[in-house]
């Protein structure tokens, strides 16, 4: 119904009626196939979004893999959409070149880092609801007095995140692997102050995470050896760092393998990765928590580029963040 | 020549003045076994403070063990005070059972209990230099608010007591041996909030404490297990609960195996083993640190007795608060 409808005032040249439209029949029946690949066709002949195009005809043969429509449509925007994907990630080793040209003992550099390490940890654990302002963020960091008014498990959130920051950038950024003691000592930073007992722990229970149930207790020592593998095999050394970083950061929020921290933990070892490859800790500002979890789940559903191409964004807005203060 | 003074006021009836001066003596020579004997058997004859006079002529043969006057002195007095000591342990049993014998729910006994709880983390903080009133302590931990103008260190001091109580009433309180491991887990507790790194962890290095020089980190682990031995040892469980429990409050702050919270591990592990034996776990007032810190200044110098009393002076002291509530 809503997807005709949607046809007709495109045909009708309405293209900002078709559009929501569209928009509309897809929220009716996200994972249709004919839906998907008339609202593609429409964002990649009609709106020029040929990347998001691609994404649902991925979509759609994700859902039908003998669909030959969506096989056809692909076949026009794989390759475009993975020359672009690639293309933005050259452009943001061009940025970080720039940002590793300003001298160390640049003063304005400096303040841009101080600055920024408030800005990440602020935004960390904002996601997951903490309260405090960035203010009040950088106010606990350099007295550590309490702020009054807030509860004690938001002062240690704080400083869980300054400790794990601290341990990496003292031990973990210069490693060449990154072990699994390594993720645990960095969570038992994370977690340690808010909760001595699970900070550096396994989960012992079942949990369940925005509609994605990670695997069970028993499962988490063999998934996480194969974790580590991954991590320091050589094919992860071959991909760009930013796809490298991304793909760190989804495994391990997908295995979830500790009873809380999993979010804060896993963009740490995302952002220890990124630092390795010169570039700076990335933010992820709280205020995109809901794409963040969207772009998690479409990756829980069988496409990853949409999460790697929101990390590339993120990447992108940190890196103009330390440019434009310098 | 203070000695002296004070011999010259005794022997003209100043027995006021005599006090002072002794006391004046003791001040300036506290090693000498001389003023030691003297001023002992001024204790013992004039003031009826036997109990003193004893520690007095014990110190002096401590620091010259072949000394006549002061292994005669002590034939008088060794059994009589050790008597005196053993009716004091028989009337904290009694005041024990006295408690006992008041039922569960009794609502009286649980606000006493409730109150207890609070003061016992507020004085065992205190010691250390914590500066939250009782008021602060008890809303931290019903509300886990912060208490504005104070360091998240204070808050998080308290928390970790209040886990360590709940830890050892959940599983320490029933179990037939402490070993090692239950120790760590306890100091992982009382001190995971303020340093997760540390907590539940030995010290790396040499520390000093009070004058006191524990040993170095590298004989820790077989002094530690030489305490677990001696912890579950036939003998230890023939001893009187307040001697045991007093005894292992010396050992482990003498071993001092942690770089911070031995003080609060050791009296938490004191406690455990009070309650194990039916008494409330006892509190040590934060404005008798001086004291405390004497009696075991005393202890290393080789008479753990004046602290052992101290010991049994807090437990009738605890017990008093819970009787006199209910
Ligand atoms: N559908 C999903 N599939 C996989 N992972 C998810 C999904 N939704 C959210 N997550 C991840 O789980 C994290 C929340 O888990 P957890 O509470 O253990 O982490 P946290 O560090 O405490 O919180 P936060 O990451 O929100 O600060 C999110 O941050 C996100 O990274
Ligand atoms: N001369 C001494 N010999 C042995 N132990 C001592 C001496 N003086 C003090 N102590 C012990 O050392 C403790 C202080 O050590 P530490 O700082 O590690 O403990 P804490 O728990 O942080 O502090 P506190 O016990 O004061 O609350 C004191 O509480 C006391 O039990
Ligand atoms: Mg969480
Ligand atoms: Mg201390």
């Amino acid at each position: 119904g809503a997807l005709r409808l949607a046809q007709d005032m495109h045909l009708s040249g309405k293209d900002d009626k078709a559009s929501r439209l569209f928009e509309h029949a897809l929220a009716l029946a996200p994972k249709h196939p004919e839906v998907l690949l008339r609202y593609g066709e429409f964002l990649e002949h009609n709106q020029r979004n040929i990347v998001l195009a691609d994404q649902y005809y991925f979509q759609a043969l994700t859902l039908c893999p003998s669909n030959s429509e969506a096989l056809a449509n692909r076949q026009r925007t794989a390759e475009v959409v993975q020359t672009l994907d690639e293309r933005r990630l050259q452009s943001l080793d061009s940025k970080r070149d720039a940002l590793s040209a300003i001298h160390e003992s640049s003063s304005a550099l400096r303040r841009a880092k101080k600055e920024a390490y408030f800005q990440h940890i602020y935004h960390s654990v904002g996601i997951e609801g903490n309260t405090m302002t960035l203010a009040q963020t950088r106010s606990i960091l350099e007295t550590r007095m309490a702020v009054d008014g807030k509860s004690i498990d938001e002062h240690n959130e704080i400083l869980g995140m300054d400790l794990a920051m601290k341990y990496i950038n003292a031990s973990l950024v210069q490693k060449l692997e990154i072990t699994i003691k390594d993720i645990l000592e960095l969570h038992r930073r994370v977690l340690g102050h808010v909760d001595p007992i699970e900070g550096g722990e396994f989960r012992r229970n079942q949990v369940y995470v925005g509609g994605h149930v990670p695997p069970g207790p028993g499962d988490l020592a063999l998934l996480m050896q194969r974790f580590e593998r991954w991590l320091n095999s050589e094919h992860s050394s071959s991909l760009h760092p930013v796809n490298y970083a991304a793909y760190a950061h989804y495994k391990l929020v997908h295995i979830h393998p500790f009873i809380d921290g999993n979010g804060r933990t896993s963009r740490l070892l995302m952002n220890t990765l990124l630092m390795r490859a010169g570039y700076p800790p990335v933010i992820i500002p709280k205020q995109q928590r809901s794409k963040y979890y969207h772009f998690l789940k479409l990756a829980n559903e069988g496409d990853i580029r949409p999460f790697v191409r929101f990390i590339a964004d993120c990447t992108e807005k940190t890196l103009d963040l330390y440019l434009w203060a310098t």
